[in-house]
């Protein structure tokens, strides 16, 4: 269906300003417009319909459902930069998406040799080097041990690299931040599996390989290892997606996408960081000086305004909710502030229940349109009381070399005719 | 994938007991099997696999991904029961999923006159009867209203229906429990959507009614309708599938699924329940006297263990981790009790967070199977201090002439072969 916007009342700017609606999770607002009232009758004034009259489609015709064919067009979308589709990514529709959960058809990409395809039967995870018995696991004997369930988001350490550049791409917020997903895994802390090995006291790094063609490889601090990363055979419910890791994949919660290794085939114990080709090719950040930053791991507090966003168009003035999404690397969000003013005269929005850590936390905010020009941003606060910082602070820190990391406040610009539009971008 | 458990390991009896194992979340276990071990060298002793040398399949293969073909057998399976596919359910394949979201492919359907495909631009949302302005909404109308997501699970009435009548097919919990599923739900509060048309006060009943042939209709008490009842029209982030009332639903939280009216298309309000043809030739309770209950709208605390579940194989004795799934109608569960010896002498099983009111929690439990005949069970209790009942006490109280509500303690018979068995079925 479409995505435009047709909001038709009138909300108080008391009301706007105190949030009372929003907080109280009702509204009690005036009526629907004339047009749609006049449509109504004693009885209720809908005309049958033809899906009404006639029987639909039989049960056990989609053994495995599909989405409506009106939905057609949420979609991920590849890259238009990526010189091959075997290394290249695409992106989540943020724009098109509710809640904290991404669908799994719909979870961002991000391969480095295309998407292999593996027979769970003949995968193998080997766990060696500084470890007391080198082993390696089968699938039965990794479903077999004591999981655990956890929502938490994952977000490539790329995304919103188009803010940096001001790409004209970036209009959508499917590209400006659609590198991001949030699912419910299923796995084993990495934990329980590496004590079937047996960790050697010396043993200070993890190397983690999948079992692509690239074996991407990156070296985890074993604090983190031991800490709440998992091996991870499920998402939202059922087994991995292939262009997710199946079988099996490492999630490193909070930490940039990279490190959740997909097809996860090997683990080493060693004493130091490996500095893998994918550690150095890229996933280091260039500093204004010249000098590389390596292992920049977190991925600091974020958030992002998804409704309405680039490429939506206000149908009309009046009440809209605007929606986001913030989340922290560093543990739960404890306050989004949102404004429509371009000032930075913020107002807390309202948290949807559950606050989870190092997952997705969506936002809500009533705004009143009057017609004027506006810029819609917000901020997230995590709870180690770090604040998202403004674009212009962000780059007086860390330069414009490295398009990584970028965690800025984001704006969207209303224009008088509704228009939303990427305020980065002339 | 395969859905054998392979065990390779053998847990203490005391680790059992106290289940230290499950309590740390971590295992610290004595080595792998001989054979797993045997095939570790210095480096990793994996061969290598055809998708380690060659690319896999291009970034933008697949807009709308698709499940690997390794699991083309984890599906929703139509009942044998039911003259129609028009009129008829599919269940939700338990034994292979993980954690407590229920992928939206896999939500258990059921249709009284199949499935309609309806256009959202066309669709109205009718609100009138004992209201202070009659409407009709469009879509936009509702999506620009102030929404909240929430996890809650659905069960039919008739979920477990099988269990009552010892039916053969109940074998396997995609069967006996399988008419349950557990999504994120995106909506607006119906209380904020009726507002819109103004309640009077004399109305104490609301009528939801289906834009499917069958105007599947039922009555919800206005105390409900104004407490968490949703109108929804995304679930797991993105909008509604077909077969779950797309473009819009109610979600009656923790009552029987068949209120949660699908492609909701009127409200009406009233003073009395209406007796729609659902609310007197089924979902009514026939009691043992012969006299009918209706209005059975809660769905009482329930639980099931769902690995390892009937058709489930022991390959070896040793280490299992009992997992399954627990909920009620009345908010969180607070406990649930697990038990391997048949002797219902519980122990306390590990909850995975969040634990969400209306929800499914998943719980887990630690078991070593020495290979003896074994009887497993699960009870759930939630907040209100509901203790899920036996089947003995359940039948004693209801009789078997309905087989609607029936949420009694559900055992899988473990035998010396390894193969797990409802115990219900001779």
């Amino acid at each position: 269906m479409k995505t435009r916007i047709d909001p038709a009342r009138i909300v108080g700017r008391r009301a706007l300003l105190r949030g009372a609606l929003a907080a109280a999770g009702i509204a009690s607002l005036p009526g629907l417009p004339k047009s749609a009232q006049a449509q109504a009758t004693a009885s209720t004034g809908i005309e049958p319909k033809p899906w009404m009259t006639t029987p639909g489609r039989g049960v056990g015709s989609s053994p495995y459902g599909v989405p409506s064919r009106f939905e057609s067009d949420v979609v991920r979308r590849a890259t238009e930069h990526a010189p091959t589709p075997l290394s290249s990514w695409s992106f989540t529709p943020l724009d098109r998406l509710n809640g904290i959960i991404t669908p799994n058809g719909l979870v961002f990409e991000r391969h480095h040799a295309g998407i292999p395809e593996i027979d769970p039967d003949q995968h193998r995870l080997a766990i060696h080097g500084l470890v007391e018995r080198p082993i390696v696991m089968t699938m039965d004997d990794i479903l077999r041990l004591p999981a655990v369930s956890q929502i938490r988001f994952l977000e490539c350490a790329g995304n919103s690299y188009a803010e940096v550049l001001r790409m004209p791409r970036s209009k959508a917020v499917q590209f400006s931040h659609g590198l991001l997903s949030s699912c419910e895994w299923t796995g084993v802390p990495l934990s329980t599996v590496l004590a079937e090995a047996g960790v050697k006291p010396e043993a200070k790094w993890v190397l983690a390989e999948g079992a692509d063609a690239a074996a991407m490889a990156r070296s985890i601090p074993i604090e983190k290892a031991l800490d709440d990363t998992l091996v991870v055979y499920a998402q939202n419910g059922e087994m991995l997606r292939p262009e997710q890791g199946y079988p099996l994949r490492l999630l490193v919660p909070g930490y940039e996408g990279n490190l959740s290794i997909k097809w996860l085939r090997r683990l080493k114990l060693g004493m130091k960081p490996w500095h893998t080709r994918d550690e150095t090719s890229k996933y280091s950040d260039l500093m204004p000086d010249g000098t590389v930053r390596q292992f920049t791991l977190i991925m600091e507090a974020k958030s992002v305004i998804t409704r309405p966003s680039g490429g939506h168009i206000l149908q009309a003035r009046g009440f809209h909710e605007i929606s986001g999404l913030a989340w922290s690397g560093r543990g739960r969000i404890s306050r989004v502030d949102a404004s429509a003013g371009g000032d930075r005269n913020w107002h807390r929005a309202r948290l949807d229940e559950p606050i989870l850590p190092k997952a997705l936390t969506r936002f809500r905010f009533p705004w009143e349109w009057r017609g004027a020009p506006a810029l819609l941003q917000s901020r997230a606060i995590d709870e180690t009381g770090y604040v998202q910082p403004t674009r212009e602070q962000l780059i007086a820190a860390r330069g414009t070399n490295s398009e990584d990391h970028f965690n800025a406040i984001h704006t969207w610009r209303v224009d008088t005719n509704g228009e939303v539009t990427n305020a980065l971008i002339r």
